[in-house]
């Protein structure tokens, strides 16, 4: 079967430049973002880790990760099933299915769904808005994917907590403006953030995303990374960004 | 009497380039930073605000703020009476009697040395280490300085808590390693992080100080700010921190 065959109507295939790996996106519900190319970059796995990505959407993390990574097997969530659907035609036309596992359910009982204590990393690129304000569809595909409707974020950090080994990591991409609240809530869950990293469209712009690495009873003490800056100028890529995107 | 006669042996007279303000400062003991000049630059002072510098040292931070804010009036606080004496000295040369008051005295106690809910602003430079070990002189001024040996950070936000009006603001440099740790301790005492910045010596190191105001009962949402980066090159700043020493 040819990677077109696998294509609805209203669905585009995109090339996600890494192994050949391509993606299913509908663009009138949701496409993936750079938040989630920038996450996968964050990420560091070992051979044979066991990988779970919570809220996985059309899958484009774990096809990512499964690119560049020796990690054994990854496991990931959804609850929209035109997502799952989508998701897992992705993984079949880039002959993933032994590597990549979709599951249709809910982040709120993922500890229900996949067996506690057994992931030695967890990803996520969470809703990361609060505020239901103004939405006026809020069951679109794009408003349940960006504003906490279905999960929030202490959802997130309880689930992962118990579906982590001990020194597991959950790495995660959110927005600076809710880090107090991040760190608070990750500490509650003995998720101790480990490393972060801030994003910054410019040079001289405020940061628009945080990257974190929380530990599962991690110690004390975070280290912080080098800025990540997206455009040397408009429209123009730093040439960290564009070696990231080329893999 | 000229601002010489006011300097003893093995002391220095700086110029802190701003409104011809010196400093007395003692090389053998301590010199203050670039945090210091780089807390004043994030320090947003209004007309007759009454501020408070915890661990002021020889005073750089209040005589700093006195030249470039309209506030009325700077209380200090020092510990050590060597610093003490020479902060005294720097305040009656630079002819700020009627602006600063040092006073002598410990942080831990500063609730019972100045008046509860009284502060418009507080700001603090404080020792960044926890680690005493490997520490071959913990007494020295610049052990002190450096490393809470006398004071913790729970010490500084809980005295902090207790000196400011609500909605007062608390002005802190610290280290970006225990950035969850101090999220933590100031929403235990209900000093709200509202605006953060990262400073970084060179655009592609990670950073090594944090810019932090905390707002008491503030609401939840902290706002980033741009990178401050330090050197364009080895031995260059960049424009930015050129135009924060010249005032």
């Amino acid at each position: 079967m040819k990677a077109e065959e696998y294509v609805k109507d209203s669905e585009r295939l995109d090339d996600l430049m890494r192994n050949g790996y391509k993606i299913i996106q509908n663009p009138d519900k949701f496409c993936f973002g750079m938040d989630a190319v920038l996450l996968t970059s964050f990420v560091s796995l070992k051979k044979g880790d066991i990988v779970l990505d919570l809220g996985t959407g059309t899958g484009v993390i774990p096809i990512l990760l499964s690119a560049k990574s020796g990690a054994a097997h990854f496991d990931a969530l959804e609850i929209q099933s035109e997502s799952v659907n989508m998701a897992n035609r992705s993984v079949q036309l880039n002959q993933l299915e032994k590597k990549i596992t979709i599951k249709q359910g809910d982040i709120k009982e993922a500890s229900l769904l996949f067996s506690p204590d057994s992931y030695d990393a967890i990803t996520c690129n969470p809703p990361y808005m609060i505020d239901r304000h103004g939405l006026k569809n809020p069951d679109t595909p794009k408003a349940i994917a960006r504003h906490e409707i279905l999960c929030t974020f202490d959802d997130v950090a309880r689930e992962s907590a118990k579906l982590l080994k001990g020194k597991g990591r959950l790495y995660l991409v959110h927005r600076p403006f809710r880090l107090v609240e991040l760190f608070a809530t990750l500490t509650k869950y003995h998720l101790e953030p480990k490393r972060m990293r801030l994003v910054y469209p410019y040079i001289d712009r405020e940061p628009n995303m945080v990257l974190i690495e929380a530990v599962k009873d991690g110690g004390s003490m975070i280290k912080q990374e080098a800025p990540l800056i997206i455009y040397r100028e408009s429209g123009v890529y730093t040439d960290e960004v564009i070696a990231l995107y080329e893999g």
